[in-house]
């Protein structure tokens, strides 16, 4: 037995609450080295009335097997260990590590524990988040509703994006394609940022209490969210809290009287006068326009958290998406959860954070997070090409196993955003590797997310160039591929099982990548021929009734 | 190389801000599978400016080497990943696994990150528990110092202990032996449960709010805090706040009122009217006498932060022990935390947990937990001597590596307690064990606590024969083992090295377990023999001078 591969912690994706009355238990251990894991649990206080169960094979990944249990203990205490069975070994797995037996005075010692379920703190995360398809809109690019609040100097729709053009694109844009939207069959759409501020990106934000005046008014945005509301589709705004702009208020304030003004303590300055090249004060990413607000400063905090209620109690809005959100404090991040869940119970807090990011997802702070990871492996798989089916679905597994079921449940699933180069670009142009990509995004768990032009073929490499005018002109649109989108996402739409179904590999397929969806009253199932070869796939199928939904046949 | 063996993930004992300037990243690795790791790091904003470092062996235990490296980032952000050097291999080891070489395009997916260290973030511990050596008072049993407050029926001194008889032991007793307790040597203690309580252990509160008449009033306790730090001796409370007495006010008024009770929802009641046998109601561990609060519900929160401030602000006591700590919310914990830390900064938080705790030790809500793990090890090595001298070591390592370094510099490091059977029993009353057993934990990193009577040779089995009065005849006294642990805690109060210097074992030594603690200024070299047999042992000494603490000359 490879000891070294063995891994559990509780209160970690290894051991948590899953809802008020189930503990999930995962068991890490090296691939194809045990043959059979027991799960010994309990009641601490009254050991005696332990119970086994044989965990199930969760997933693998390219060098572990994962084993998991659900437990609902019935006084909410559990206590465990596991027995390992490999082919000819047998030990006990406990906190203290391997032995061939447990000396029995000595098992409270040995246990792992996941002490007491309090309701508290189980990870609930959005509901509606699992029955959503996103649509990131990044306003200044999707349609100019009002020209008459248009910058100086805005460029024809169709120009090349540059870092700091401008097109004119804004709400009442957002707010006349509606019909378009709904027509795409999506349900809510994540705005990047709309506050004042002077760039065409808005990320160093002027005022967060003001819509930009290039984008709108307040009323324009409460009519924006009203009209959403009416056709069922969830808004969500962009939290820029880690930095603000350098013409905001507060920081022009520091600029002119330095330790004088109110405002210094707000920010991390090294030194005064500020400079700007390089800055003397810490700033997102070196970048003297976008000063970082100190969000430790409790005047800091509660501006923001006053922020965060504001649009939610305002404008209706539905979540908040986190910007740089892994750069600001957890203490930050714990205060603002409860201001937003008490203002809306239901609202998505879904960060902006690249990597592995459990610690921030385990109940106390998001719901979720942008699934940079899944983005990953679906270049790779179906835009680069360089996996192998065995591949993808291991690295999927490793981003799965990462972290909780409900965080994954909810996770944001992106191909492509306002801060990458698009898929399509990645692909080479391949739109049949798009289509079978947005096919998986779309029949996967979590909440997909499309960005903005992505369904009709739009392509554009890094920032500026992915954030190109959308294409009105519909002759311009690849329209089999709006076609796909539109059926696929309607498929979702009607059936349950694809938004809040399990997932499961099948098994023995090796030309195709295929898996479940399933509910207890209906079984999809999502098969993916990710080469250039048409394959030909025997399964044996349960059930009375089979119906392909891509062709819409029995 | 073991893949499988090789484990790091950020924020957590593995990757932490151990100060406002210092990172700490750990990298753990088959046992002697790798030969060098080469740490890659730098701010990801100008990762062309990255470096490497050395990364050094910190520990290892039976199956894994640990290494370490201390990085102070100018900026505060930290991306990062490793080089691993076996015997013939060479690999870089990212988030996203093992490769053999990084595409300079991807390295920003690759990276693990501590993305920037926020000063609130960071576990600040209380800092004089570095300095101090710990004495549990278990008061009941400690002397009786007032007998006009004795309870009815009080035992004579030294009779049998029981579950339900008294002694007389109070708060005027703890007081009117404070001499002895100086005399001994330390400079904190903690109480179990004080409040009033007809139990003698007092798990079961009545009145947070009031000292139990058995063993004083408000008066005696401030006046015992005041003595105390008049000497120079820190008081921990013991804070028993997952559970309520049976007969205290709330309880007794869901007991009579039901529903109509406004306390009903203090408590998890499932039927009404109240049965205790079984109880019908959550409690502590099926005891029917110890109904379990309901700390969601803020009014309990509320009324529990109140009293947890209340005792630091009227009595001025430096912290509080928390009883059952792992089965109460987190979301009370950090609360809890909050209060007591804005009342007195440097108050100590010190959870009961027996088991691995790093959920409760990340900063948000304990300093430390009574070390266990600590306990067991020494347990097993000193007293049932069924450790070789490299088995107990590499238990040590593991029960360190666990959890942060700031955290090792605080637990509460004991060999006994109210709840365990004494050191001395599990010795079958082997003094020379005692004796060694306490050389290592006088030494070693983290508070020392020594439990009444140990010192001087009290025995006593499981509960409640381990919670026997004191001894103060010292006639009865083992004179020897006193002057041991006077002559250690004295060494220890006058070398910063022993309580505040780096810990490292001697590496090379068979027959003996040796290591060092060592400060910029001294180097503090301890040997342990725990064999039956003398040692002779050479030692190659840096310095020009010597100095045999224990036999005290040069």
């Amino acid at each position: 037995m490879n000891f070294q591969g063995i891994y559990h912690r509780p209160k970690s994706n290894y051991c948590y609450a899953y809802d008020k009355d189930t503990v999930h238990i995962r068991l890490r251990a090296s691939k194809g080295d045990l043959e059979n894991v027991i799960l010994v649990y309990g009641d601490k206080y009254i050991w005696s009335q332990n119970r086994e169960i044989e965990m199930k094979l969760e997933c693998s990944d390219k060098y572990f097997d994962y084993f998991i249990a659900e437990i609902k203990p019935p006084y909410r205490r559990l206590a465990y260990y596991f027995i390992l069975e490999g082919k000819s070994e047998r030990y006990y797995y406990t906190e203290w590590g391997f032995f061939d037996e447990i000396d029995k005075d000595e098992v409270y010692m040995h246990f792992f524990e996941y002490p007491f379920l309090n309701k508290i703190d189980i990870h609930k995360v959005s509901e509606w988040v699992k029955d959503a398809v996103f649509y990131q809109i990044f306003p200044e690019r999707f349609y100019n509703g009002d020209k008459f609040n248009d910058p100086k100097g805005v460029e024809k729709w169709g120009e090349a994006p540059k870092s700091d053009n401008f097109f004119g694109g804004d709400l009442k844009g957002i707010i006349d394609k509606l019909d378009y939207l709904t027509d795409l069959g999506i349900n809510a759409i994540y705005l990047t940022p709309i506050f004042e501020s002077y760039s065409n990106h808005k990320y160093n934000t002027k005022d967060y209490m003001k819509i930009d005046p290039h984008f709108g008014d307040l009323n324009t945005m409460k009519e924006l969210v009203q009209k959403c509301h009416e056709r069922g589709i969830k808004v969500v705004l962009d939290a820029v809290f880690n930095h603000i702009g350098y013409y905001s208020a507060q920081f022009q304030d520091v600029v002119k009287k330095g330790k004088k003004s109110p405002y210094y303590d707000w920010f991390y300055i090294r030194e005064w006068p500020i400079e700007t090249d390089p800055p003397n004060y810490y700033t997102f990413a070196f970048a003297p326009y976008m000063p970082k607000l100190n969000t430790e400063n409790p005047e800091v905090k509660e501006y923001l958290l006053n922020v965060a209620k504001y649009w939610i109690e305002e404008a209706d809005i539905d979540g908040w998406r986190l910007d740089v959100a892994n750069e600001i404090d957890h203490s930050f991040w714990r205060e603002f959860r409860k201001v937003v869940k008490k203002t809306k119970s239901d609202a998505y807090i879904v960060g902006e954070i690249w990597h592995d990011s459990l610690p921030w997802l385990l109940g106390d702070q998001f719901d979720a997070v942008m699934n940079y990871p899944f983005t990953r492996v679906c270049i790779q798989y179906f835009a680069h090409r360089n996996l192998n089916n065995k591949e993808f679905k291991e690295l999927i597994n490793e981003t799965q196993i990462r972290n909780t079921q409900q965080v994954n449940e909810v996770m944001l699933n992106l191909l492509d955003s306002h801060d990458t180069s698009r898929f399509l670009y990645k692909a080479k142009g391949d739109k049949e590797s798009l289509k079978l990509a947005s096919v998986f995004q779309l029949t996967y768990l979590g909440a997909p997310c499309i960005y903005y032009g992505t369904e009709i073929g739009m392509n554009g490499g890094d920032d500026p160039d992915c954030r190109r005018t959308m294409e009105w002109n519909e002759d311009k649109w690849n329209k089999d591929l709006l076609n796909h989108y539109k059926r696929l996402i309607k498929i979702r739409n009607e059936h349950e099982a694809l938004r809040r179904g399990n997932f499961k590999w099948i098994e023995g397929l090796d030309d195709v990548v295929g898996f479940v969806r399933e509910t207890d009253k209906e079984e999809i199932i999502v098969l993916i021929n990710n080469s250039n070869q048409d394959k030909e796939i025997q399964l044996k199928v349960n059930g009375t009734e089979y119906i392909d939904l891509v062709k819409d046949k029995k």
